[in-house]
């Protein structure tokens, strides 16, 4: 071991992001009795990926788009999972993940906790078709689970169309064809069935 | 959606994975309570290639790697989780996860079929830098969680220490670094502290 102090912090950031895997989503698993946490949440995204890169709008780094999944989530070690309708929480979402952050990337080696946090902010100016793509599987993953649960997560929350309809407005911008399926497939399919509810008649 | 019944089949298997949230694995999270499970393993391994494939012996496809891990142990959705340490379950495991990759990778369009299958069996046959660099991860992410628990799962499995060196043998071979590490800070301090049976100058 050339460098035992970089081995180190590697290590101790390592040890640390063991955390993910006790914050919890709303998402619940398909057994409709687990709420899903952010590691699971990466890890299926991580693997879609590999999988669905083929759909994105723009050809993209797959490896690149993959470390984005897998770590974009680390901040809410510290600064906590805010639900995607939690319209008070997301008022302080940027400031605290930015925190969370420097606190946690700051664990790591220069080199390294400079790169995380680039793929992080990437992920988060959603400029790049790789983060563009990160984006439509974060949304597209809960969906499937929200789906496959009959919309357990959706009915707890009362969840309304429009919420989903303005929550998942980018999925298109990282695929068109991925959009297209989410729609007719799960967003309207849970309407018809009552999972989510039909405002759009509302004034 | 150029071709809507490849897209159905992706989601089959997407949708079908998401069981590897519910097999439980032998180790403690760092909370000391929780059973890791195989996709949280997975995810956090995945993550650890990231950082440490600079310490692999030979140069690696980072993206094959970490997609070996977070797809290796998918066959455990239909074979079961095999411990480690349980000799009877480890005579059968072969068969049973054969056929489990072929059920499971099955669901798959072919050509992502046996894409996914060539990585998993590649792992297995453990002739390529990244097949050893990730066999050195799938050893030491759990000591690593051991050590972090104070030996909880060692210890509630009497482990003795001519077992994990037997588990941990190939280490090395994915990387010399990481085996130093390991065996010095993990193993050792652990067998001083009593976490794991010293059974080294038995006859």
């Amino acid at each position: 071991m050339k460098d035992p102090e970089r081995f180190e912090k590697q290590m101790a950031f390592i040890r640390e992001i063991d955390k993910e895997k006790m914050i919890k989503r709303q998402s619940y698993l398909t057994d409709c009795e687990t709420h899903e946490n952010d590691a699971e949440h990466a890890w299926h995204m991580a693997i879609m990926t590999l999988l669905l890169s083929e759909y994105s709008n723009s050809e993209i780094d797959v490896l690149k788009t993959v470390t984005m999944l897998l770590i974009h989530d680390l901040v809410e070690i510290y600064a906590g999972d805010t639900y995607a309708y939690d319209e008070e929480g997301k008022k302080t979402q940027a400031e605290r993940e930015a925190k969370a952050a420097d606190k946690l990337y700051g664990l790591l080696p220069e080199d390294q906790a400079e790169y995380f946090k680039s793929v992080w902010l990437e992920f988060e100016e959603q400029k790049t078709p790789e983060a563009k793509f990160a984006r439509t599987m974060d949304c597209f993953q809960p969906l499937i689970l929200n789906d496959a649960t009959d919309g357990r997560a959706w009915k707890e929350h009362d969840v309304r169309l429009s919420w989903v309809l303005k929550r998942n407005e980018n999925v298109r911008l990282g695929s068109e064809d991925i959009w297209e399926y989410e729609k007719e497939h799960l967003i309207d399919r849970n309407v018809e069935k009552g999972n989510i509810i039909d405002d759009s008649k509302d004034s």
